[in-house]
């Protein structure tokens, strides 16, 4: 509701597709409103603030954007390797912060931010993360953590886009899997022992005939679940994410979205979503308004920095395991008590 | 968002079960906050205020409460009997309003708002028919329209609730089989012709052991479509809604929710939601926020006082078949080009 | 296997699609093999066995085969009015006999039949109602003999054909919707009370202009059980047959066949079936092979000549319900002792 | 049909349970009976003839019963170990034979068939991978080979059954995957290159806790398609067969059996067969019909001694990689013309 003077107020850093989406987000959920922006083209920026009516604030600077009394906390949508700048300043001035993958883009990135949180004392760091609010995958997590299904030995997933234009080297890995870096650590509740990736044969129906499509990622857990996970970014039919998890009594698995059934044509079809903001728009309210909710109450519940430096270190290892074709170890070091 | 001089002030009036989720749902929702409301038990709604922590005046009176300044709209959850009062009372301050199905209890009080809104020249009231805003509906009408199988022939649906204790009489047609004779109107785009009630074998399993269940409401619509709608309010298994459309060149139907697939105990399973709530939550949302930006744009496009007056010359008709055993028509006059 | 002297010596009379297809039938199944055959077009019968490689007598006269000491069972096939008169003459022989549906084209031509079989004091005659030997229709009613759903209260079903060219008149329902009127009494293990006929908008796409397409047979049995049957003769889709039944604590219904499940262009698909035989060939083989066994053991335990009467009263019931456009009565003697 | 003079008289070695089923098998299909038997428990075996009341003679030896006048065509279904002796008999006295997996339990074994046959210049022998003639495998394998995906780029199955009781060692791969080493070439027209085997974290309901379950067995092809096979042989839920294949435009799977669709206890549900002869009963029916029709015209088309031998390579290559954690070489020399 408008007039609550509880109502938080969040600086934007970053007004590309995704910083526009957001501030809109923010301004319709409840108990924040955007006050702040700052964008590298702010000349762009206050033309389309104008055009769809909202007032806020045009920064020059993100850090005094951050230190900005206009501010309560901080959302980064800005290019990935201007993040840790971003989040550094943010916990320096005691606010909460929402960033977009990467939190950083070196695992050295991360631990800095660890380790100024922890200085800080307080959780204030939350990444951007929005699998883990879709409430499919919740309703999976639930499934897993009644052991409907006993405790799991292994995990197969999809990560299917139907083209990737502009993908190059590594993206699937660090653009596209990442998701899946994060979502499976915290469905199974455990962290990952080793990486390895397999290069099958390539697609030949794509944008970007030098990239590598798909790709398997093969991890193991501590205990030992085995995961595969299929990115394929040129495939064509839709916008497909899939994740089935064998149990020790049963099988668990995401459903496909409810779609219109049709027979017709000699075919019974359900349509498949093209865009993967058919699939985890809502998913990005929740992610928000849990955000807000928990800013507000004073206490996070998302993804953590540490959160988003283990998928820093899964990531790496990935790239280092397509590289090597063997089977590489993810070393983490223990899990500080500040992030229990 | 909050400190837009543009906000929607709404008054709601009845602050029962529904009456508090829609106070909740308009302040959260974005454009729009309630300001006032009124109960018949007023004290009990002033506690529920303060402990909800939501300031709003609480009027002594209906009428008051919707002439008073402090109030751009209003929203009627109240008592089915008195919603024809609070809504001429709104047409007359010429305000928008919400009210709750049914827009009134007999075709004549239908027929009296109809005419005050007519003769006041402009569309203020939209009923609260929320299955229009139900994504999969919204789907399934965008396949229709798309012709993707062609004309449609005939039409099954089922509306299955696990129990419906305290439902008495006639409850199944005027409280249950309302939303089809709403939504299927809106799906088909047409009128109905005529009514057949057919009463099938009683269940044994259900805590009101006078009351028929299910029904079987057999409607024409104007170009011949046939019409069967099972209602079954003790079907025990869960809250189960189903469409099917037969066209000339194929069927479509609404899509069982998406939930967890479950592979155990040598079966295939998916979760069938129990709560109402769990299937239609997200259309009341949808359904709010259309009508607070409509309001707000000064252009309703929700189910109107016309579709409200249709729905209840078709629920008096089927009423008159289930005891008359017989085939009964359904007359309307011309829809008045005002509702065009 | 084929020495075996116990080996059963069938007669086919009726040498059509479906008299060749039981032919082939009979001499790949176990236990019988086709000595003599019979058809008002012998000529083209003598060729086609030789093309087919297939050693059988061919007779002049449908009466001489089944009196023949060839033959030890018959099999009817030929046009339907013809069927009668077959029957009668296996019956007067002391042979087991399989007609293919309809018993006899007039109820008073069953009751001759029944008379008849009773006279002679053993069950000698089978109905060719392939769809109770199904794979998906015998174990829906296995589950509702469990009474995994409950009571029956309720049942719907369909028969889309993609087209039928040459359907004329009441066909639909005499040739169509004849199955339904078998297998559901089948499945409810009780008779029918009520039948009425409801004509929906006609489809525009068809051969036959003049023919009504869909028809809705609306039936209730004895203890009230109310069932909907869609007949879409030309529904262009594909061959279609469903039958979902709401019992008081649940639902059952046929599953779609189970086809290659397809992801592509922006679409789950099956294929659904188009030609009925790829639906029933199966059952076709079981009701045979169960037929051979039977007579071999001196017990059938197929449908009965009562069951082609109940049926046979079922279908002038319809027919008279499309016209009279009211709800009439079913009305049949007891069952005799007989047939229990 | 019986009398046909052309009926193949077949012999069968090794009389347990498959064998016994094979054996009625064979005399309810068409063109063929059985005429002639040898166990190493022969008394046991006469009993069971005459309990089922079938004639056939009993050898006192394998070898004898092959090169009998009785015997056309020859069944083996003894003890793995045997298989090599007798096929290589019936090569000698120029018969067909059909082998249950394996061909041989070594390579060398299965290399002196294929020399054996290429010398006798003719193809006599059919090795008994039945899935190959599944309805749903052969519908998948009409898919791929329309390319209705594109080119297969990756391929995803599972092997689960409900329990093994008495496995150990490897015959979770010797037993249980070389069904899938068959299909999966036969599927994808074209052998594998590599095989590697991940062991999950092991289930602790079973009753063998010395044996490792689930195994993964991820093998390429040389075009590169990855294949990744998850066998597990205590799943506890059921007999489950699955086949997911990815190609350039889209994904064609294996569906699940259809069973009743049953909504009940808040539950969606469908049977999940527990009993794999409820999976692939008329699979046997279908590899047994074609190869006595094979026989019978001169002419087998079924799986070859040739592949006999590649899946013993694979299945070699997959014990390797289990125990070597690495990722092994699957070599085969130029494929014969002969086998072409």
């Amino acid at each position: 509701m408008s007039l609550n003077i509880t109502d938080l107020k969040v600086g934007v850093i970053g007004v590309g597709a995704i910083g526009k989406e957001h501030i809109k987000r923010v301004n319709y959920l409840t108990g924040a409103h955007v006050t702040a922006v700052f964008d590298v083209n702010n000349d762009q920026v206050r033309s389309w603030l104008t055009q769809e009516n909202i007032e806020a604030e045009v920064f020059d600077n993100g850090v005094d954007l951050i230190n900005s009394d206009m501010v309560d906390a901080i959302v980064v949508a800005s290019w990935g390797p201007t993040h840790e700048e971003f989040v550094l300043a943010a916990i320096e001035a005691g606010k909460y912060v929402m960033c977009e993958k990467p939190l950083a883009v070196t695992e050295e990135g991360c631990r800095r931010i660890i380790d100024a949180e922890m200085a800080c004392g307080k959780r204030l760091v939350q990444v951007g993360f929005m699998r883990r609010y879709d409430k499919s995958y919740r309703q999976l997590k639930s499934v897993l953590d009644q052991k409907i299904i006993g405790e799991p030995l292994t995990l197969n997933a999809w990560h299917h886009a139907p083209e990737a234009p502009g993908f190059s080297g590594d993206m699937a890995i660090t653009d596209s899997f990442v998701h899946e870096a994060d979502v499976l650590r915290w469905l199974l509740d455990e962290d990952y022992a080793t990486a390895q990736v397999i290069l099958p044969r390539k697609t030949q129906i794509s944008s970007e005939p030098e990239l590598q499509d798909p790709h398997i990622m093969i991890l193991s857990t501590k205990s030992g679940v085995h995961i595969s996970v299929q990115s394929f970014v040129f495939c064509q039919y839709g916008y497909d994410i899939q994740c089935q998890i064998t149990g020790e009594k049963g099988v668990a698995a995401l459903p496909d979205p409810a779609t219109t059934v049709i027979r017709t044509n000699a075919s019974l079809q359900q349509e498949i979503f093209v865009d993967w903001k058919d699939r985890f728009f809502d998913a990005f309210d929740v992610e928000f308004q849990e955000w807000i909710d928990g800013a507000r109450a004073g206490q996070l519940t998302g993804p953590t920095s540490w959160d988003g430096y283990c998928v820093s270190v899964t990531i790496d290892a990935c790239v280092k395991a397509k590289y090597s074709g063997g089977i590489e170890k993810i070393e983490l070091p223990e899990k500080p008590e500040f992030y229990n």
